[in-house]
């Protein structure tokens, strides 16, 4: 559905709407016949909420689709990821809440280790603390220089950083130096179109990997630069015009803050454990409609491959579901911007369990919130971009479509 | 799909399909954990048809969207409701049979009440009788004037009318008079465009309110006039194109067989309790293969929070079930174009139980025709445009796609 139709259809009012993601949320067993992380884990209060919700099976962009964040939290918030992408970079740059200008080029940066002979061993940089990266990136951006332009270079987790470039006469149509494997060293970013700006941006970038080099000689683990995902500011419709909603964010780490940040959302700093995102929550209930909570670690032990700690972290959402004021919201949507199975330690193209609870949704009383049980529920397999419009359907902030 | 693939396959044969189309079905519990008007209505056959049937739970336009009657009624003769929007006023020329040109413009019309001051006191003039509206109609034609056009006046039903315009030089690029609330005066018509026909339709509007007010200035509670959704004749693709069917419409009230007039249907007139529905289709049986039978009162009751009446309405449905001659039909659907929840008292966005039952379908076993039954369904939960289609395929009226 196209969003204009949406944005001609939505209309303001006070009911509130709750969107709660716990990222990587689906799993599978880990071995033939037995549980998922979900069906594992204790959660007589996510299956009291199931029981009375509509219940269903997402695909987070579309069935065999294995989702980056960027892509599986936009269709969350009802864009449509194949048309709206935004690259790693200006995802960087919106995390580290960087005011980018629309001429800027944002870049993904990672501290990593080179050998004496200047090749890669180590992509991460044995990741690095992230005080010990803002003190890196400090020193690395107050030493570099590029000709005609100037450089920002801002810390996010560990060995992670964001890299602007403020022109003019730059652009995002170059390749990244990251050689994406260990033993070779930074690759030469190259332009990607033949226009001046390409090639003035390409020799930007190889020109700091050089400088970089030199300036972090001392700095093992942390001597050399990779960087990828050249991009410049995307443009996104803000949800406050098109879903005319007054939106925030209650989420820990950088990336899901800019996501956020992109589509218009105020965000809530300084958040790091589980339970104060819910405590962020009741906190900011009465300055808002449309909340956004985001929890981290059911993707993070996913990747880890930890069976067991994805448990204890969905037993540890499932404590806390009984701390949100229930009867504040016309809408709740409990689900996972993709899969993250323990056993395959990495996002997955699998559907996720998805739970829309209202006063006005048909309950299935359907006994648990697993994958199982949502298989069977009454929303059916649908795609991540139709989530929105039925939340915004329950807190009726949708006219009639047509006489 | 597009509808010109579904076009190059269709096919034409002697096999029948039936639409049976139960305005509104689709309800809520009015109570957490209480059934739902189909669950809570004693409907033996119903029930027995739909554990010979394939179940689901349709979207008649799109997951979260509350159609109006034109959307989920093209949708359900297989027409993409977001292609093919039809606006009120040419709606409601086609509901009174009025034979509209190219250049015409439809408008729906509302008698409604004025107190002295000229402001709307009551949107729908009291709801006067049919017969009431009839007369008004024909005095407000005969004294009405605007400059260089014709002006046609047709009643529908209660205060509802439809008024055409006959130019040269008018547009449907005007807003309408209809302050959506009351307490204030008619608005006065604008244009949307900087063309002189729409600056001219709107002097015409505006003359016919000031003109209805002194025409009808003794005929309170319908003393004033109001206008929406100005339109030109939609030109929709016709199902004997599109479709190779021979299609006729068996319902009571004017807008859809409008509707049904606008995708080529036949339709047959002067029907109004539901039982006569039931008895036009037996007699239509040998002359049509497309039989569109509409029941209104489901909806009517669902609006009115009617949750008893509408219970009785869909057993009187249930009752006149066994009255369809089922070895005539390739393929039968029962459904609606929307839900109507008595809870909310109007048009909602909750998917629609639909059955597709065919001597061909694979029958579900399920026990009963309920929204709970629907969502464990074969049919899973689909798009109202997706409807037509199975029909088509189990009247074997489409060719294999593709080599």
């Amino acid at each position: 559905m196209d969003l204009r139709i949406l944005q001609e259809l939505a209309e303001e009012n006070d009911r509130k709407i709750l969107l709660l993601v716990l990222d990587g949320l689906g799993g599978l067993a880990m071995e033939p016949g037995g549980p998922t992380e979900l069906e594992a884990a204790n959660t007589p209060n996510l299956d009291a909420l199931a029981a009375d919700s509509s219940l269903g099976l997402m695909d987070p962009v579309a069935p065999g689709i294995t989702p980056g964040s960027g892509p599986g939290h936009l269709a969350l918030f009802g864009y449509d990821p194949f048309t709206h992408l935004i690259e790693r970079g200006a995802l960087s740059c919106a995390g580290v809440n960087f005011p980018m200008e629309p001429e800027d080029i944002g870049i993904r940066m990672n501290f990593a280790t080179s050998d004496d002979a200047g090749a890669i061993i180590d992509r991460r940089a044995g990741r690095i603390e992230t005080s010990r990266c803002a003190e890196l990136c400090k020193k690395l951006e107050k030493a570099v220089a590029i000709e005609g332009g100037e450089v920002y270079i801002r810390p996010e987790k560990e060995h992670r950083a964001a890299v602007m470039l403020r022109g003019p006469g730059l652009s995002d149509a170059v390749t990244g130096t990251d050689p994406q494997s260990t033993g070779l060293p930074p690759l030469a970013a190259v332009p990607t179109d033949g226009s001046p700006e390409a090639a003035r941006t390409a020799e930007a970038l190889n020109e700091l990997t050089r400088q970089a080099a030199e300036i972090l000689a001392d700095d093992h683990p942390a001597n050399a630069i990779i960087m990828r995902g050249a991009a410049k500011k995307p443009t996104l419709p803000q949800m406050q015009e098109v879903f005319k909603l007054n939106p925030v964010a209650i989420a820990t780490y950088p990336m899901y803050k800019g996501l956020a940040r992109l589509v218009g959302m105020d965000v809530i700093e300084g958040l790091d454990r589980v339970e104060e995102v819910f405590e962020a929550l009741g906190d900011a209930l009465d300055r808002y409609n449309f909340f956004f909570c985001h929890v981290k670690p059911t993707d993070s032990r996913g990747e880890d491959g930890d069976f067991d700690a994805k448990v204890r972290v969905i037993e540890e959402v499932d404590a806390l579901i009984p701390t949100i004021a229930l009867e504040a919201f016309a809408a709740v949507a409990v689900t996972g911007d993709h899969s993250t199975p323990s056993k395959l330690r990495t996002h997955s193209w699998h559907p996720v369990p998805a739970l829309i609870w209202s006063p006005t949704c048909r309950a299935d009383g359907l006994p648990n919130f697993t994958e199982r049980a949502c298989a069977t529920g009454s929303l059916g397999r649908f795609r991540g971009v139709e989530l929105m419009p039925q939340l915004l359907a329950h807190a009726e902030r949708l006219k009639r479509y047509g006489a």
